[in-house]
């Protein structure tokens, strides 16, 4: 044996730096590493506390100290009257003297989990769209409710709510329940008690949620076909897989029948009757009818998804689904669209008989959600600003929508790109032409600097259509025309053959980044 | 057919009162009311505009207002040049005159979902404690990092970050991820780059997210005994079920060998390594190896939850498993303990190949944390305050704990009740005589307002111990006290065969509340 407990000479110690930290600290941690480097063996002896503090200049306390700390760890052995050994125990578990230092076993990495490779796809497809057009949802310009949300926010904070605080309650605070209710009974028509609403964090946890509560392992699910990715891509990944219908929209939303003949025992719906995601239809109020009716004639449930029935131009938002029958009918809010994406909170209307499901459903998703915005926004929708801002928004983007039709109009070439017409929203369906590939447009004009989701990813496999959604925002309108411009050469190139060099650059981009992306 | 388009009398529609919002608006839920109601049938013809306009009293564009929304949502059909009639669509979808007319159907109630009372338990087990002694991570007096945080996040808010903002990275903002690597490259010895971090909204959250990313349908985990309520409740209600393999926990940790009989070829430990949730002990050095040993060998992978390791009051705290083999371990942090709960900010540390999987679960379970508090955070750690404030709450929560347990020593009957020595983090484990239910302990004292919760549901079911979680917290050493003193009375009287009203009151309390409440 090289070393004894007479000689206190560990070469990978070297020397210990004043001015990095704490010197136990370091010695500790270089004694660690000059075990599992090999350096020192286990069982061998170490110096006593007194040569190794002097070999290394320092304060025999500081010795002692560091070795209590990796006598408490394990990595050494010391008994009362005897020297200090590397423990025994931790025979065989050192790298080789050749092995990497860090990063262990980087050499022969570990297989991926089985189901990583279709989350790691999800998120390339969820990747945020940068804040230009065509993204959806970004609160700038006159669409922002920047200060009045500011000062708010700070007056709450000082009185001490939204201070600091220990666990809440899943469900979310009651003042905000209470203001919820208020809102959505006098602008939704819907039904509800404080007690009955979960405040979440925006409409893509309901959705997790009432999958979560309401799916039983051999239950399906009726979902639109094209449908907003936030569920599909949900039921995708759910296990069990394959319990996901695909139910046609037409002109007037999701077609029961259709439903009816697919999958008659489905035991949940996943809806936009408000405004069809992404197309843009309201539910006709006969389909609502045959839609409750089937729910009642087989005990399922329906969930109602009203992400931003607030924003109707003409005439006013479409009464929920959820006063129609408040015992059956999950209904889903959220704030993301009409206040911020980037507050993350929104709300979950559900029946009394359910609302402990989805608490403890909650519970173990992320426990109850931060509380300070939760008093923020109580107070934000209590004092009346959410009503005024909605009032504001809803004059700003009616000038958004009419101004990006004609725009687009102008400038696209109408054989191979056409908007769908929708008076609400935030978002339009440009249709493209069916021999045009909306998924490499969608690259292109990423590359290009213009946000657009493309549509096909949002239908079912053997249904797919070539599309784009185009979100409004209140963007200066000559970045609007400059990015119109950009979007129409980019649909034109994609209408031709493209080059062999194209081809090559777009194969790349779908290697690196995956078909971009889609909301 | 009693009335015609010449009898502009609809008795439902009643008066509209010109206080209570938009005639127009008012009028349209009228009208819906009176066709849902069966006053209006199907395929009858409304009156004309002009004549309901001049019976209700209101201009002529209110009564066409309200007619436009109903054509739009298909409750009335028109052709023009003709009458308006209510659709024919809606035949049979009416409710009986005699049915209820809000909540409708609440006669027959639909049967609840499959999964609802797993949940529905869950809720009530995850119940949030009052923030009276013992309840955990109450930031409270000299704990609550209250005023600092405030003035930061006013300042952060007032310079444009933290402002109202769009769709976030699901990952979490850089300056926060960078904030996070330096922080656990220093304190705990963490190998990692910003790359690697998600953000997320707690411990929780990171657990929900490791079991969707590391378990395929097949695969099974190791989960220590006792634990964590809010690992075991995910994985019981995860489908498939049947995949927790619990392995028992002795002096030093999870014991890898039980582990290797009972299911050698898991997928992945869950384990708290630092500081064992619940007792309280470290896990020794040759454990630590010996589980690393057996992922390496089984392809399997390590999630490391460290909730509370920056509370350790003697010596430094132990460094993390994941700088043994950062490829292998996914490394759960929170600042729910250290900073405070209602914050719900926390962050998975994962191996740079399982990122995008991670990012992909998380964008599907909520998008994105909130970005607000995200850059306050990152300047609170930024500017030193994060370092400042654990100094200053280690100080503070090791008095707590000195003083907890000199009170329970001097009130406790020493033959039911001790305390399980620990010098770490924010609570403590308080073993009680094993013919003491704990359950009925924990309820009786909710009732007495002392917070606690039971040891057993954090068992497996076949090796149920019976014990207290006590937290710590900053609480008047008066509350303590007399906490203790009810406490001790509550366990005093369980020992002793209950009366027949104490069983019936426990019972009662079981039916009302559930098996109150544990963490």
């Amino acid at each position: 044996m090289a070393r004894t407990a007479k000689s206190p000479h560990i070469p990978s110690i070297g020397e210990l730096d004043r001015n990095a930290g704490p010197l136990g600290r370091q010695l500790a941690q270089k004694l660690r590493e000059a075990v599992r480097g090999g350096d020192i063996k286990p069982g061998e002896l170490l110096p006593s506390t007194r040569a190794l503090a002097k070999s290394l200049g320092v304060a025999r306390g500081t010795v002692v100290e560091a070795f209590e700390q990796l006598q408490a760890e394990g990595f050494l052995d010391s008994r009362p009257g005897a020297s200090t050994r590397v423990a025994l125990s931790l025979a065989g578990t050192q790298r080789t003297p050749s092995g990497p230092r860090k990063g262990s076993m980087r050499g022969k990495q570990p297989p991926l989990p089985s189901p990583a490779s279709a989350f790691a796809q999800v998120a390339r497809q969820f990747m945020p769209l940068p804040p230009v057009p065509f993204a959806i949802s970004v609160p700038v310009g006159p669409a922002a409710p920047g200060l009045v949300w500011r000062r708010l926010g700070n007056r709450i904070r000082s009185h001490g709510k939204g201070a600091p605080d220990g666990y809440g309650d899943p469900q979310g605070v009651l003042p905000l329940r209470k203001a919820i209710a208020d809102y959505v009974r006098r602008s939704r028509s819907v039904h509800c008690e404080p007690e009955q609403i979960i405040v979440t964090t925006g409409t893509q946890q309901g959705l997790y949620l009432a999958c979560l509560v309401l799916l039983g392992s051999e239950d399906t699910a009726w979902v639109e076909d094209p449908a907003y990715r936030g569920i599909t891509a949900i039921l995708e990944t759910l296990e069990p897989k394959g319990r996901m219908v695909r139910v046609p929209v037409d002109a007037e939303g999701m077609d029961i029948e259709a439903g009816l003949r697919l999958q008659p025992d489905a035991r949940a719906a996943f809806v936009t009757p408000s405004h069809q995601y992404p197309l843009g239809m309201p539910m006709s109020m006969a389909r609502r009818n045959a839609l409750l009716h089937w729910a009642r004639s087989n005990a399922a449930w329906v969930v109602e998804d009203d992400y931003d029935s607030e924003l109707r131009y003409a005439g006013h938002p479409f009464p929920s689904l959820q006063g129609l029958d408040p015992d059956r009918v999950i209904y889903l809010g959220t704030f993301s669209k009409i206040l911020f994406p980037s507050l993350r909170l929104g709300y979950a209307i559900v029946p009394p008989r359910l609302v402990d499901a989805f608490c403890g459903a909650r519970a173990l998703l992320d426990r109850h959600p931060p509380s300070a915005d939760q008093h923020v926004l109580s107070a934000f929708i209590g004092e009346g600003h959410l009503d005024r801002h909605i009032r504001r928004i809803r004059g700003v983007y009616a000038e958004c929508r009419t101004q990006l039709s004609q725009i687009l109009e102008d400038v696209l070439p109408s054989d191979l790109a056409w908007l769908q017409p929708s008076d609400q929203g935030m978002h339009s369906v440009l249709w493209l032409a069916p021999h045009i590939d909306d998924e490499a447009v969608a690259i292109e004009a990423a590359r290009a600097g213009v946000a657009v989701r493309p549509l096909s990813p949002m239908c079912a496999q053997n249904n797919r259509r070539s599309g784009l959604v185009l979100g409004l925002g209140a963007f200066p309108t000559e970045q609007i025309m400059s990015a119109a411009k950009r979007l129409a050469a980019i649909i034109a190139a994609a209408s031709s053959p493209p080059t062999p060099q194209a081809r090559k650059r777009a194969g790349l981009a779908m290697r690196i980044r995956g078909p971009s992306t889609l909301l």
